[in-house]
C-alpha cells in the first residue's frame, strides 16, 4: 500500500529505465518492509531544468557550466 | 482552506469531467468537514502511463495486457 | 489507481469523519472517472495551525482573531 | 537540506522569473532558518488552469469571467 | 538531485529499516539513472491508519478484519 | 493562488520563525509573480531526522558525526 513519488529532472530517461526503477523500488519495499507489491504505487515526475533549483540557481544554469 | 492533490494517469479526462471532480471534492469537504469552499484548492495532476507503476510494472505494460 | 492527498489543518476531525471523507472521495472518482475503488488511495494529512499559512500569516493567528 | 515545492498555474512565467523565485526562496531559508543553500532544493510545478480548482470551479472558468 | 517521497502507514518501522530503505533507494537511483547519491534526498512519511484509505475504507478498519 | 510546501527536518523551529517564513514566501510570490497574497497557501512539514535521508544515510546519523 505504500505510495512513492520520485521527482527527477527531465533529461531523457527512457521508458525501460523508468520500468526498471518502478520494479526496483517496489521490490525494495517488499523485501525490507514486507509491503504487498500488488498495492505499491510508484509515480515518477520529470521536472524541466528551468523549474528545478539547487544551491539557489536553476539546473539549466548549472548544466551550462558543465555541472 | 484545504488543499487536495489528485494524481491520475493521463488517459483523456475531459475539461468537463475535471470541472465536475473539482466541484464534487470541494462540496464534499464543505458538507463533511464544514470547510469554506472559497479557499478550498484542488489540483489535478495527470501522469503518463510510462511514469505510473503499480504491482512493480508500468501502467503502459498493464494496458497492453488489457488491464 | 488514483492517489489523492488531502491536507487540512489539525483541528479535531474525528476518525468517523475521516472515514466518510475517504469513502466519499473514492466514490466520486469511481462515479465521475470510472476509477476502480479497490486501487484508489486517499491519504489525509493534518497540519498544525502554526505550520499552515494563508494571506501571509499562520492559521493560529487567524483563529485568535476569530477567522 | 530543505525541499520546497511551489505549485502555480501555467500562465507564462519566464525562466528569468523562475530563477529569481528559486534564488529568493533559497535565500529566505538561509537567512531565517540558517539552512545551507547548497543543499536546498526548490521545484516549481506549473499546472494547467483546467486542472486547478478554487471555490469549486476551475481557474479557466474564473479567468473567462475576468478573475 | 532526485527527491523521493515515500508514504507508508505508521505501523512500527524501526529506524534501522528506515536507514536501509534510504540507502537502498539512493543506490537504485545511482545504479539505474546515474544520479549523484550526495544530492539524492529521500523523505519517509508515516501516516496514521485512520488517515489512509484504500478501497473506500480506512486501513484501521481493514486491519481489524485481518487484512 | 499558489500552493507552497516546505519540508524541513524537525529540529526546533519556533512558531515565530515559521510565521516569518510564511510571510516571506508569500511576499516573494506577490513581488516576483504578482500572485494575490490572500489566496497564497504555505504549508510547512517538519520531518523527523530518522525519516530524512541524504547521501544514502539518515540525518540522525549525520548529526551524530557533527554534520
Amino acid at each position: 500500500m505504500p505510495f512513492v513519488n520520485i521527482k527527477i529532472t527531465n533529461e531523457g530517461v527512457t521508458p525501460e529505465k523508468k520500468a526498471d526503477l518502478i520494479k526496483g523500488v517496489t521490490k525494495l519495499l517488499c523485501d525490507l518492509l514486507g509491503k504487498n507489491p500488488q498495492t505499491t504505487v510508484v509515480v515518477i515526475e520529470e521536472v524541466e531544468t528551468d523549474n528545478w533549483g539547487i544551491g539557489g540557481e536553476t539546473v539549466t544554469v548549472r548544466r551550462k557550466r558543465g555541472q
